[in-house]
């Protein structure tokens, strides 16, 4: 089987991100990361609350969510066919409703592998097998569709530049990394923090410093400073979602990132391609997470007893702020995404 | 001896700020506040040390220097008066420069100190218990002409309103609460956690939560997300420095949080009174920390090996993006600073 992870961080490669083998899905924790340590689900229930208390993120439950698929198919081999059809529909409408913002993207990816289970099972094949082919494709998929965006947002980098992420965006990262290598083009990258889960400083900075990028982490309130200091030529980050009227959710911080770059006459480049089914702000549900994770890390509390937190995992960006979505397509102006939809995509077109 | 400091929390309490008694000079550690526990200096370089450690931060150095001074009287008692007034001037001189943003604050008050202590030397009196109660005179003179910027600051608060505050400046926060207080008005807190050192989440929602205040944590990318959706009606911060002009140095993120406020059309007041040294944002030093403490938290590491990191402690805010300079004499437009000068204060006049 083809796959598209080679040469890839170890962060990136399909076994780090999710995995089924023998009845079990294994993900690596990437709560903890640096440390290595993998959570595993003999369950498909098992899969979903693993995403709900994000052992992974960014597109990690894409592949997590498929491979919950495959369990989900091993669990009901001794069942009736017509049972093990709707056990199989139920679990991946489960799965898809793990988290609330990426629901739509989720349910795309695990009603295919339903399919293909259930197209299995009708016509005398493995579903186990048919499942996990399907779960590996949608991963080929995404990285195939997503390398086209790898290289237009290369295109945008200068030279020696330095870029600004945000959070984690896996796959575009993994694409972007391959399209600079293989060019041979250098450029710099400072990663913000993004606090509480600190995916910048724990999971974006690794794959770049692994695959030899000059890297530095700057604290979530050092954004501006390095703005100012550091010699940043573009902002860029992925996106949980791009309504079709140029509205951006993304990990809590890109709005401001967005305002600073504004500020600091800086392009902001968003990377992904629209969600068809999402019209505009109203469309999006921010999901509220446990706000005790914003008042402790790793287990050490930051605040005494009586101090409240919010935690909202996501913020809004409007189109005005956003210099340009970057798709496999090119790069679109953020009010005219419709454009997007004039080929042959269809309307289920965002990147998974 | 008179104290400005009765009624007031925790964190702010003399003794548990820094404290001389028998020979040493007791700083309380506020690196891993909430945990409690203190660092015992017994020579004066050692609480230079701990002050460069930022053991004790926000105005905590001002009272750790000052009792750094009665402990260079104590550690010099045994050597003749002339060497023992050169060693009370190094003293001073050194630990004026234990940080060096802020050096010319700690210099006053060291001065100060070295003078009480000389004079005494000269009177026949006890230099111990002469810088002794110097130190506790500068540490209670700052609340005193802090109250009257308390008082002010308090004028500005809607009852019932939202404000927003940034890092922990510890004799602001002191001298609201106690305005608040006095005449029984209620106000919503969010801190901003200020990473790398969460001296919002750790020491200021510490204060104001212990007072009774409704008060909420925010990490630092969520600033922007509270300022939409929290009902956010001002941001306040302290300041390292302000300069004549109008800029203000202040714990990094203070610029981000101010251009952020300024989009969202919020007010940001300063609290302080200007520098008298300090003509314009020439003349501030940027603290540049050890990096290495954007890579961990409390040991745990952040990141794998080969990442770098930029650690500011300080950013400056220019005055297009402070609302009003909130001082001991009334809140002044920072383009205006030289009127706070026409008065009875001198050219010495910033907070100390």
């Amino acid at each position: 089987m083809l796959r598209m992870d080679e040469g890839m961080p170890f962060l990136l490669k399909y076994e780090n991100v999710a995995w089924y083998e023998e009845g079990r899905v294994r993900i690596l924790d990437r709560r903890v990361f640096p440390e290595v340590s993998y959570v595993e689900c003999t369950d498909y229930r098992e899969v979903r609350q693993a995403v709900a208390d994000m052992v992974t993120q960014s597109t990690g439950p894409y592949a997590a969510v498929a491979m919950g698929m495959v369990l989900a198919a091993k669990e009901s081999e001794n069942i009736s066919a017509g049972e093990r059809k709707a056990f199989l529909l139920r679990a991946a409408d489960e799965l898809a409703h793990a988290r609330p913002t990426t629901s739509n993207r989720y349910a795309l990816i695990t009603g295919k592998c339903a399919e293909a289970g259930i197209s299995a099972l009708m016509s005398g094949c493995d579903p186990v097998e048919a499942v996990f082919e399907r779960a590996v494709e949608t991963m080929n998929e995404r990285y195939s569709r997503m390398q086209l965006v790898g290289d237009e947002l290369l295109k945008l980098i200068p030279e020696g530049g330095t870029i600004l992420t945000q959070c984690y965006g896996e796959t575009i990262i993994g694409t972007l990394i391959r399209a600079a290598k293989r060019v041979g083009k250098a450029f710099r990258v400072i990663c913000a923090e993004t606090r509480p889960y600190m995916q910048g400083a724990r999971l974006t900075s690794a794959c770049f410093a692994e695959m030899g990028f000059d890297t530095t982490v700057a604290t979530d309130n050092m954004i501006a400073y390095a703005m100012q200091h550091e010699g940043v030529d573009l902002f860029t980050s992925a996106a949980d979602c791009i309504t079709l009227d140029g509205h951006v959710a993304n990990k809590v911080g890109t709005l401001q990132i967005a305002i600073l770059a504004k500020y600091f006459g800086l392009p902001y480049y968003v990377t992904g391609a629209p969600d068809a089914g999402k019209r505009g702000a109203d469309d999006i549900v921010i999901e509220m997470r446990d706000p005790g994770q914003v008042l402790s890390y790793r287990g050490i509390r930051t605040t005494v007893d009586g101090v409240k937190a919010i935690y909202p995992a996501f913020d809004v960006t409007p189109p005005h702020l956003i210099s340009g979505v970057v798709t496999d397509k090119g790069v679109y102006v953020p009010y005219l995404l419709d454009g997007y939809f004039d080929s042959e995509h269809g309307r289920d077109s965002f990147l998974v």
